[in-house]
């Protein structure tokens, strides 16, 4: 049974948030995916979004780009919390998306993300501390996903003071 | 029997579009006004946009404002003509008003106004430009106008002309 | 004989919207094309807006990028509707193009569409609708159009479904 | 016992939130304010963000504005869900806030709410949907609330058939 | 005979030039001033400045806001020096505006002025700097109008000298 | 002798406003470069700018990208028409650029150019229209520029009609 | 003797970065004010600037508006440490200000402040921690600094508490 | 000993800010660098910052991207003088980066660099303009830098004085 219900309006924007199922899937969480443009679909959107909660799904995350209304229309038809991210475009590399998505108006919330791949990630692990209000093991593995990410950055650090910075870089470079 | 349907997302939008109101007015179209939410009505707003042509209308005109999405809502309810109006806001006097009613997706167009006292004015033109198709006399009316407006500023000119520049500045500034 | 006539300013243009003249062609409506600038060739441009109407024209589309003069200078010589498509740039992705084909002045409407591929596609889909009023014909194709559309996003979901989420973005990746 | 800490930049900041408050209160939840920089306050800041969660805490929301720091760094002190509010300021009306704000780097999600006075409600109701998974109570009220905000409209709108748009126009002026 | 040109799209946009005939009076230069716009009387807008050469005018300055056509459809309609003045807006101040004016294509240029205040004398000194190529005269009045503006700093240096910055800064706000 | 001169900030400018150069080699006109920078080269700069008019340029043209102060700082240095060409960069294509050579203060103008191709070939184009005031030759290869640039449009045309716009796209296409 | 040299383009600029003097006199640092436009005063500019060090001034504090030249012309005179305070306009709130002082080419930096009245408290902040690199004195006192913002905190997180939230707000607003 | 200290949010900056590792050290500057993240690794990042003063450093450099925290959290921790590098991303460039780094409140300064390239350099030679305060031998060499670069832009001078404009760029599009 899923705790998690993700919404894109686009199949093109499955691979943009590919780190949310990714971390999603690392800390055990269920989620379903389900591809419904708030525009070109919007009864389905509607049908999936407001029968959510009697699924048992505790968090919303949508996707969009551009006028990008579905984390909007989603929070229009569900109570659930709804997280939402903009997905990069060309306007000043997804200022349309952010605008869209954020500036919602009084009474109606999104919990929105950074554009472009933190979005995707971030939106995954703001729905799993959601989720630890309800079940302890997430909070115990988000702490040791933090310890984690700290440590690979003193990983790191000694690495840089061992290599030298002038190394490190030509390595960095040679990997990319 | 409305010819135009005109909804808005909140009434406090009202005076900020009158001039579409006395254009319409003014050119003896019959219109009718919903207040209704993409977000806080959605039902109630998906229920007039989708019988709007049914009982008639030919065109329907939405103003919003922020993450204005009733536009492109109204939009994907309906095949009708939608024209949305962006209501200034502070984010740069309205660009995330202008880009998420300007940014939809490629299936579900809204013919896009200019923001501020221009978008109230126009959106009411260009719908009668649009009945203009089904209406001759309408046709006329705007031919009428068009000239009327250009009138008004070869008067302004000969005024212009006869008190001089340093005069004309003055009644205006006066005037104000 | 054309009911929708097409003017862009360059014809490097063509390409961008390509798909306003296949979706025309895929709806059966007859359209004429013109290479006309705003600045460089002025009287053209006067000349066959100003004249469109008596063709038989009903509805204008101008596309036009960085000071895209072109959709208000078409919607100055003519009471027709005119439809503008910003052309993408450097400055914001387009932000110059929408600019200058969105804020018009109160008493000349342009209805703009959103910048790069989806501009020229709701251009055409805009038109048709406004065509719609005088040919029920294309009113039922809209609606199929639509149709068409949902079902492709069932279809994707089916497969999404079918697939699990991974493979499918695999799949995407790879037809990329 | 607070179920929902806040916390500001400012003092200054209070009045901006204020509805936030005013929302928690109506809904019954019992919150904690304080004042506390990112900057100016570093050690005061760390000290009340990661105690939050064992004095009961369960939802931490920040304002703050310009090079709006507050939320990401209280996020980087605790593993709980971390809402963001941008304060208006004059830079395009609070891009500087929202960016600030909203543009976080993987693994450290704030979930950012709007700028102005729906960024205070909506931060306020997102706090409550996410503590309503563990209250059912809050759930209920929430959809009560929501039922409120539509009848209002609905009652908007039997005024506006009632009186007319004139009259409902001339009414909301001389309010103001 | 007038020497310069001035067309403003509005009558509203003199008093915010003011400053631009100011200028021109001063160094004793000839200027004629028309109303006319881009859109609502596009025929007038061509006439006047196809026929400015044939009168003598040899620079032409325009100013306009928002979808800012003016100045490059003057440009269109003439090979004389063409100077754009980008009137103030609510889009950022007169973003619109200025990317109206400037973005112009390849072949037709438009020398465009900051918005605001300083963009009616900079098209006034501009055009005279561009007179004084044909006028000896002028070339002195705008040394010596240089040689004034750096006096005026340079007596206000003495006066803060004399003063003391909290004097001067104090006398600064009672003459506001 | 030269008539006009050309300075640019960086030698990596100078393929960037080539076309500049090739316009004003087109017309025939004499003209001058030197590669300094405002900042780094400000004596040279100053030298170079202030005895211009004794060595009879004419016009002077500066391009310059990021905080652009080249032109401005060129204007603040001679009474000569100064033209400033925005150099494009990552700051919204160039906004930062234009907004450094645009907004000068009250007293020093300068013509700025659009951002980009389009800024060099105006430049030039702009310059040889302020010489034509003291050379009818000039005058004369401008109207001829301009009718060249037509006609082209007008070949453009009847291509399109002769090959019909599927063809005609095609051949764009790989021409590219 | 000063230490610190303080330049701003218009007398007009002193007011907006008056608390800047307020904090150097606090500290008891020595400075010296001039008004000197980069582009309407350059030789002045440059004299004051290239003078600076020899006269024992050990930092360049520079306020400029809209095209923002002058603390990149001050830093262009030396090798002093030149700090920049973009004063707000109407673009954006100062964008024009902030990436005409920020955007400087590699070579010459300028330490931009931020806009508005934070931008003239932090350039005097900024001067002070670096002349603490030779009087240890002012190192102390910037620790006295830092303490009694923290203090003025934490009495009003005292007075919150103890008058509670709504009392203070209203004490907020009443002393407005 | 180190006397500049530079820390990183993340290892991807450092090729980004190589040419600050280079100025630094062309001059002989010691210096030391640590990737440590305000959000990731806040312990260890105030932990570092609040030591850099006792082990002899004298100016902090600290570069990040998007919401770029890190230069004014490491301004929290310290009153030694902080630069801040905006690392670039895709919106506008890295706009949110550079308002992130640049809009810090009244008593925490924060020096800012330009966005990409001209970042790390300069950072490096500010931190070197500072340091020239206690180390005479820094800012004879920073002189001769200026010389330097300046004789850099004579000789290009006269390399395209040589080969003429058209050698000049063909060889500068070789070389590319």
């Amino acid at each position: 049974m899923p705790e998690i219900g993700i919404i894109v309006g686009s199949d093109s924007d499955l691979p943009k948030i590919e780190n949310c199922f990714n971390i999603l899937e690392e800390f055990g969480v269920d989620f379903e995916i389900i591809i419904s443009s708030a525009h070109r679909t919007p009864e389905k959107t509607k049908e999936w979004v407001s029968s959510a909660q009697e699924k048992g799904i505790k968090v919303i995350i949508a996707a969009a780009g551009g006028a990008a209304h579905l984390p909007g229309v989603a929070a229009s038809h569900t109570t659930l919390p709804v997280i939402g991210i903009p997905v990069e475009t060309k306007i000043s590399g997804g200022l349309d998306s952010i605008l869209s998505i954020l500036q919602m108006p009084s009474g109606i919330p999104v919990a929105t993300m950074p554009a472009g791949k933190a979005g995707g990630a971030n939106a995954a692990l703001l729905a799993i501390s959601i989720l630890s209000l309800v079940n302890n093991d997430y909070s115990e593995k988000l702490s040791r996903y933090r310890k984690k990410m700290a440590e690979k950055i003193f990983d790191r650090n000694a690495e840089l003071s061992a290599s030298g910075y002038k190394n490190y870089i030509k390595a960095l470079k040679e990997n990319k």
